[in-house]
Order: C-alpha cells, then sequence, then structure tokens
C-alpha cells in the first residue's frame, strides 16, 4: 500500500508531485474514497444473492443499497425487514465491509434485471422509448404533490448543497446529492464518487429513517443524464435540479413522468427543460 | 415527441424557459442525445448473444463497440472479424441502430463477466484489491514503451482536447477522450455522455483503422475514476491524463499498473498522483 493510506472512510492521502511551469512540488493530498459494493438482496425462503456491485466511496453504504432497490423498483418503501453488513466466514475483513444484504419482508423479483443482463437473450428492442418505458415501471411510492417550482428557490439550491460538500472541498473528485422542500429547506445531502450512489444515498437515508422520499426537489452537482431522471422518477419527487447539463433522453423521461427538470442552475439562472 | 426532435444525431433541439432575477425568457437549446445501444457478440458456431447495454451518444457506435469489447479483454486487436448494426426482423428502424454485432474470428469468453453479475453467486470476494486484480487480467495487446511523460507536454494536453469537442460547446453537456503521442500531436478526439463511451470510442477508432492503441498519452475532460484507469492500461498507453481528480481505486492500480496518473491539468499546473 506503500504511501497510500487504505481505510473504510470518504478520503485517502497520498504522495503527489504537482508541476507548474517554474518546476515541480511534492506534497501531501487527499483523494476520494473508491471501494467496491456488492448488495445482496434476500427475502422469506430464499438465500441472499448479488444483485449488483457498485463503485462507491465508502460511507452510508446501509442507505446506497436500500436507496438503490428503491430506485430499482426492486424493494418498496416498506418492504425492508433488515440491512446488514456480510458476515460470510470466507470474508476478509475488508471485504466484509463492502457486502451489504438487503432482507426483505417479502418476496422479491429480481428476474427482470438479469433477463436484461443475460447473454443469449434474442429479442432486443433497444431505443430511447423502451428505455423510457422501463423507467416508468420502476416508480413505487408516493409521489410528491405540491405547489409548481419556484424558479427563486431553484437558482439557492446549488449554493444550499455546496455548503454541506465536505469531501468535495478536500479532494475535487466527488458528487453530491440532495432533497429539499418546496421553501428551500435542506432535509438530506450526501455525497460519491458516483453520481448515481449519491442519490441512491439520499432516498435510502430516508427510507432509514422512516421519513418520505417523495419531496419537492432532488439536486444533484453535476449533469442530469438518463439515469439520475430515472431515479427522480422513481423517488416521486416533484422536480430535479442539475447544476449540469440535460440530456436528450432525460428530458423525454421527465417529460412523460411530469417531472420538472432544471439544468445550468447556479444562483443567477437556470434553464427549464421539462 | 412535441418540439423535441428525435434522431440518430449527437445533438437535439428543444424549447426551454430560462429564468434569471429579472424573469423568463422562452428560446431553442441544444441537448447532447442520449441513446441506448446494445452491444452483441458473435464467434465462430456461436449466435450473436447480448453482451452489455450502455447509454450513450450516437455517432461512431462501431468504434465504440470494439473499443468497450477490447477494453474488456474479450476480443483482441487482430481477432475481430466484422462489425455492422443488427438487421434482425422484429427490429424498428429506431433500434436497429441502437444494436451493434461484433463477431469475432475466433472463440470469446464471455463467462466471467456474467459469472460476476449473475445472482446467486455464493463466494463474494469483493475489494479493492481484486478489482485491481481483475483489471490487470484484462491488459491485451501490446503496452507503449516510450519516453518518461513531460509535465510541459501533459499541461498542454487539456487545451489540445477541447479545441476537437465541437458537441460539448453546443450542449455543455458531453465528455471528450483523446490519444496523442509523447510531443502532443493528436491521433483522435471522441465526444459522448458517457466519460467511459467517450475512451472506448477512442480506442475502437484506432483498433478499426488498424493503428495501435498503446500511445503516450491518453487524456479525459473529466475525473479519473477506478472504471478509465482500468480501460487506460487495457489500452496499454503510458499515461492517463484527466482534466479533473482521480480517486483511491485509480491511484492503487495505475501504480500497480505502472501507468502515469495525472490530475487537476491544466495550462499552469498538472499534479501527477502515479
Amino acid at each position: 500500500m506503500t504511501d497510500l493510506e487504505r481505510r473504510i472512510g470518504p478520503t485517502a492521502r497520498v504522495r503527489v508531485t504537482e508541476s507548474v511551469s517554474d518546476g515541480d512540488l511534492e506534497r501531501e493530498d487527499h483523494v476520494v474514497a473508491e471501494e467496491p459494493l456488492e448488495i445482496r438482496i434476500a427475502w422469506p425462503g430464499a438465500d441472499a444473492r448479488r444483485a449488483w456491485v457498485t463503485m462507491r466511496t465508502p460511507g452510508h453504504d446501509f442507505e446506497l443499497a436500500a436507496g438503490w432497490a428503491f430506485h430499482e423498483g426492486i424493494v418498496g418503501a416498506g418492504a425492508l425487514a433488515e440491512v446488514a453488513y456480510c458476515t460470510d466466514e470466507e470474508l476478509t475483513a475488508e471485504q466484509e465491509f463492502n457486502v451489504v444484504t438487503l432482507r426483505a419482508s417479502g418476496p422479491v423479483d429480481l428476474a427482470h434485471r438479469h433477463d436484461a443482463l443475460s447473454a443469449g437473450s434474442s429479442a432486443c428492442g433497444v431505443c430511447g422509448k423502451d428505455s423510457i418505458g422501463a423507467a416508468l415501471e420502476t416508480v413505487r411510492g408516493a409521489r410528491w404533490e405540491g405547489p409548481p417550482p419556484r424558479p427563486d428557490v431553484v437558482r439557492r439550491l446549488p449554493a444550499l448543497l455546496r455548503e454541506e460538500q465536505s469531501v468535495f472541498t478536500r479532494t475535487g473528485g466527488v458528487h453530491a446529492a440532495g432533497l429539499f422542500t418546496a421553501d428551500g429547506d435542506r432535509h438530506v445531502v450526501r455525497e460519491d464518487v458516483g453520481r448515481h450512489n449519491a442519490v441512491d444515498k439520499v432516498s435510502g437515508a430516508r427510507l432509514l429513517a422512516g421519513e418520505p422520499v417523495a419531496d419537492a426537489y432532488l439536486v444533484v452537482s453535476g449533469r442530469a443524464g438518463f439515469e439520475l431522471v430515472q431515479k427522480a422518477v422513481a423517488a416521486g419527487v416533484g422536480s430535479l435540479v442539475a447544476v449540469g447539463a440535460p440530456t436528450s433522453l432525460s428530458v423525454h423521461l421527465a417529460r412523460e413522468a411530469g417531472l420538472g427538470l432544471f439544468g445550468f442552475t447556479q444562483d443567477r439562472r437556470t434553464v427549464r427543460y421539462a
């Protein structure tokens, strides 16, 4: 491991060489931690089985697992009986904290995900319309029904998100997501090396606290691609507010789902796409 | 489809409402196109089977498919017999251009990928060291063996990449990757909504042109996470140069593989992590 500290935490220290036109400088730097996380799902009568592996920033792992399964439409808000790290005897200590098992209180259908990935599938049907249709099918639970989004609140949200981005301040290499009320009050903010993980952690934090996920604004520090709009639709929020750009398919899905979609959002302006 | 033009191209037009503190402005905007692409792989004696689905910006699809299979260690540089769009009768016109089939000249082992994703797997072994081990196993083909990286050349590369980013100029929502020589001469630059796709397109462009992939510098417009370092290692390039931040696991992998890794690169400075 030489000088790069390996530990379960959101950042790691590393020796670097900074080169400017005048010459080189040796110094210490902080980088965001990235480790694989395996999510397993078990239900009454079924042993835990691997459902997904993602590269994530360690921390809030239970929230990540719970939020991911919720956004995928696999385990709904009231159907989660237990969340725990794996305790298989064959796992090393390092591996144990990279495997989370979700126990559902009722039967779970994992088949649709694995069908999509399995080799040998003959019918394909891959196009934007199919993707939108599949995304609309994952919706579980309540949908936020409140007043229409207020542009003055929307423009304030990225600065409110930024206040909570402690890992970004240290490393410059991490995304954030947050859930806010119609008045711009913050419920929860989470950071992760993967923008989709940060959104999973936000919804998971609300689920594990027994709080509703469907509130006025989901805010993300980066762009709003299809996958993030998909999660916002599944979460039932009123609007997705991005600091960066949307894509053609994310605009389509937001319009189909009745989700507000804002891009290029900052203090002085925001652009509404849906 | 209302006002949002759907077509196979890198951008789409959309009506938006821009909100500034003075009020609202209706105008037209360009967003980057995002569509699913299914990659199928066939080999002598085996029908085409689905190997992967990714959300990508349409264009250079054959390069994306060839580069992806190369980086995954599935189809090596000399083992590609044909690349074609799917012509299944059951596909609509829109779907046809979202399915690419790679025909390999020899047998292909897809099993390791599907094992990793399959449900019911018992042994897990998920940790950073395992991920690094798996990444080192995907290496195929030549490794660049030239002079050590020159910081003055490294600092110039993001500006040289930026000159070719025509889709970014229109949409602000797309990543770019490029392959450059030790003197900073450009071989190829590609853009995509997914940073990993842009890297796949760059390597695929070189492969399909019968040119070597392993050159001095692979340059990316965003951050350098594990997945991108994995592709740089598989491609055999000398150094990966990122405009954004690296992660703990990407620094580890680069050091294990002997890859140069530069982050936070701009005209005036760059930081060497490996």
